[in-house]
């Protein structure tokens, strides 16, 4: 894993394209674009068997059963733990016995942060102790900790608007409220302070960073998720306090008294591991060298058992391409369920995937990824050429009964799609509803309690259907190869 | 502390009752009921001053404050702690502050458990380990902890109908679901496991035991309070898990397999402590020797900062004494609050208050006791002679802007002021909505976040209210002598 690769979860960089220039490309968008209207409609009998496969989602428990698999028999999976490798090998056993074709792992090399034990205190003026984590990548300390007079900043920015002088030896409070959303914006805009605070505070001579989570709960559970140490800044402890811990920690400065903070943390780093992508199809009949490619991670963070993040999204992925493998109609594309690893510190599981699938990318002509909880679908957003949009407007119509809403074309996809979209892969995105998720993502609330079974089955109904009509499609989908403009 | 007087934190045993014969007591009873039509009505001026309470109370932020102050300044305050001794200090400087009269501390001598670690960690079939907390009172475990063969049962009743044999040499998990209900009698119904199942499972040979929290709410934060070791039966570690595990934990024993648990904890009973009530007053007028006794407790559990308990409950009653202080009428009868230490581990403060009391308890005319949470109040219920009911009546009509439902006459109060109450004295109680306090009650989740200051406000307006015209009273608040029958 390398410093450059891990950004935030949301959002990595892109990576070389190799696969088009861009004259070619730009050549191809304005081709596609006049033949909007020509765009080729999908048999009926393929929205028939959408219907059914709607239908059976509904009433279909091979997810929640799946979710609730994976978070009892495995728990917390973090890559590089005994969990992640039993994690493997439970994907596996569970890919075979739905009776997918070519079932197979694909090796990845994993970093192994191990957290240990932390703990974080208020020394003055009001001492108090505070459930805390400590980010993931992060340092540990000595065994007394590191004890310093704190200062108080909302965000990156106010902190460089400060003296070094009045940050030098001093342990950083990041204190930004993270901001409740639908589509996950809240998250996007906030979480940048959790990989890019600590060093800030670390470049300016601050001694260990605190960060308020960048959650929305106001329940006294700390969130975690990646960090990262550019190579010429020391390293200093990081870690998160909850919202109402925050709250009481911004009470002791509103008292104008000096405020001292301790932060003790045992976590470290052990050398890399073996971990691995698990793969496994539906064939395709006459389009069979065209690939549907069905994401999610297998990883979790180990506070929790990784239910909504992502066991929801392999159980979700998984329980589709079962169903539409049991429609009795082989679907013309081949699915393809990619369940990475090491998506939460670093997606090497997704680069080791580019990496071995440089020769057939451009075989993947659409793809889908959940990895933002356990649902509802409330929208159907896409990142197609524009000239296919009517076909994203003929699936809307298929899921018409679940009344979701008809988003935009600028849909990002996950972290583990990322490469692939930024190569050109169109992407199909029935959205979850992520207004709740982030008061439990990356913290040890991420349990199956807090999974809807109904919820689940509305969502698996969304995707099972997006995703075989994908499959089916009478044309051509066309790879991305420019900017998509707006939807309409 | 001994045995017999920690029980569960709702109902305590009866002390004795040394004031009134049976036979006086009917007489008395007899008497009063008749006279149930002459219930002299309250003065105009005392029901507009009650109109002005209510307004001011809506708008008043001195409870809020109280309970920030309290939380942030104090914060955990178990007792023998220093928490406990600072929140003494706290309480008499804040009384002072406020301007209450006779301000004082009544010495109670306070058991010293201190909890240490505790982890919970099932072994065998899936390795998992569980956030837990050991019940207070609990005994520690050698280092390496207790680690034995689990059996599951539902409850005290379920593990009688099991041989010794199941049971000998095991951990015994207790799996009872608490029921969510507004007025805690889920909580009634559903303490006993803590109290008794730990004992229980001694008698019959068990090694440990641990419980499903005594709780409702799907997060995993596991929920502490009381247990109690019977003289005769060996001491086991006794810990809790939260819903969600619990849920898991269950999971692993239906799948048939053997379920092996360890349990470690470092907690252990020190020393008993000093610690004290704190008293202060509004003094009455023309009937100043009559108190009205207005009850909170000052300590906590440990894993919170003791907002909702019984922070809220502090502050209501410092926050509704303080109004009545400056309306500009004197009240006729003395208003006495007393924040009392140690309710949560064997109540030693309202016991050193009654029995340091003994001459005055009949002075002691009517009571109130908030320990039920930050609000709403949702009801008005009452405890006393029948006689006295259009009193109440006229109260409830007081109260009628806030929408109250009326309650029965057989409140009970909490665990405070039981003594009090067994001997004869009145309640009247705004009853606290407890629909999500045991989403938050004894865990690290009692912290402010948890605190409305809309329904704290409204919860101060009808203790306020209530507790004025409690004081103002035209007729004499008579002893309660016998069982009080039912409501109209």
């Amino acid at each position: 894993m390398t410093a450059n690769s891990l950004g935030t979860d949301g959002r990595r960089r892109m990576p070389t394209c190799k696969t088009l220039s861009s004259a070619a490309a730009l050549t191809a968008f304005l081709a596609t674009v006049s033949a909007a209207d020509r765009a080729p409609g999908f048999t009926t009998a393929d929205l028939r068997a959408a219907d059914t496969l709607r239908e059976r989602a509904l009433s279909d428990s091979t997810a929640y059963q799946l979710v609730e698999s994976l978070t009892t028999e495995v728990g917390p999976r973090p890559a590089g733990s005994a969990g992640d490798k039993a994690a493997v090998a439970w994907a596996v056993r569970e890919m075979q016995r739905l009776g997918f074709s070519n079932v197979r792992t694909m090796e990845v090399t994993v970093p192994h942060w191990v957290r240990g034990e932390a703990d974080f205190a208020v020394l003055a003026p009001w001492p108090q102790s505070m459930p805390t984590l400590a980010l993931g990548g992060s340092v540990g300390t000595v065994p007394d900790g590191v004890q310093a007079e704190a200062v108080m900043v909302k965000d990156i920015a106010a902190l460089a608007a400060l003296t070094p002088e009045s940050v030098r030896g001093r342990i950083v409070f990041f204190n930004n409220r993270m901001e409740r959303t639908r589509d996950g914006m809240g998250y996007v805009r906030g979480v940048a302070i959790r990989a890019g605070g600590p060093p800030a505070a670390a470049a300016l001579g601050a001694v260990g960073a605190v960060i308020r989570s960048v959650g929305t709960s106001t329940d006294r559970i700390a969130h975690t998720g990646a960090m990262r140490y550019p190579a010429d800044i020391p390293r200093i402890p990081a870690v998160a306090i909850s919202n109402p811990d925050a709250d009481a920690l911004e009470r002791q400065f509103a008292s104008g008294k000096t405020v001292r903070l301790r932060i003790r943390s045992s976590s470290r780093e052990l050398p890399a591991e073996r971990s691995a992508n698990v793969i496994g199809e539906v064939p395709g009949a006459d389009r069979g060298s065209e690939i549907v490619l069905l994401g999610a991670h297998l990883d979790s963070w180990d506070p929790g058992v990784g239910a909504i993040d992502d066991g929801a999204g392999v159980a979700l992925m998984m329980g589709a391409a079962r169903l539409i493998k049991e429609i009795g109609m082989k679907p013309r594309r081949t699915i393809r369920v990619v369940l990475f690893a090491n998506e939460e510190f670093g997606t090497s599981g997704s680069r080791a995937y580019l990496a071995a699938s440089e020769a057939e990318l451009s075989r993947h002509v659409i793809g889908f990824e959940a990895d933002f909880g356990a649902g509802p679908v409330w929208r159907l957003s896409s990142r197609v050429n524009p000239a296919q949009l009517t076909a994203v407007d003929q699936i809307a119509r298929a899921l018409a009964p679940l009344k979701l809403a008809r988003g935009g074309n600028q849909a990002t996809g996950g972290a583990d799609l990322d490469g692939l979209v930024k190569l050109g892969m169109p992407l199909l995105s029935p959205d979850l509803d992520g207004t709740h998720y982030f008061d439990v993502h990356h913290t040890l609330n991420d349990t199956l309690a807090q999974v809807d079974p109904a919820a689940l089955r509305q969502s698996l109904a969304a995707f099972t259907v997006s995703i075989w009509l994908a499959a089916q499609y009478p044309g051509e989908w066309q790879r991305l190869t420019a900017p998509v403009p707006p939807l309409r």
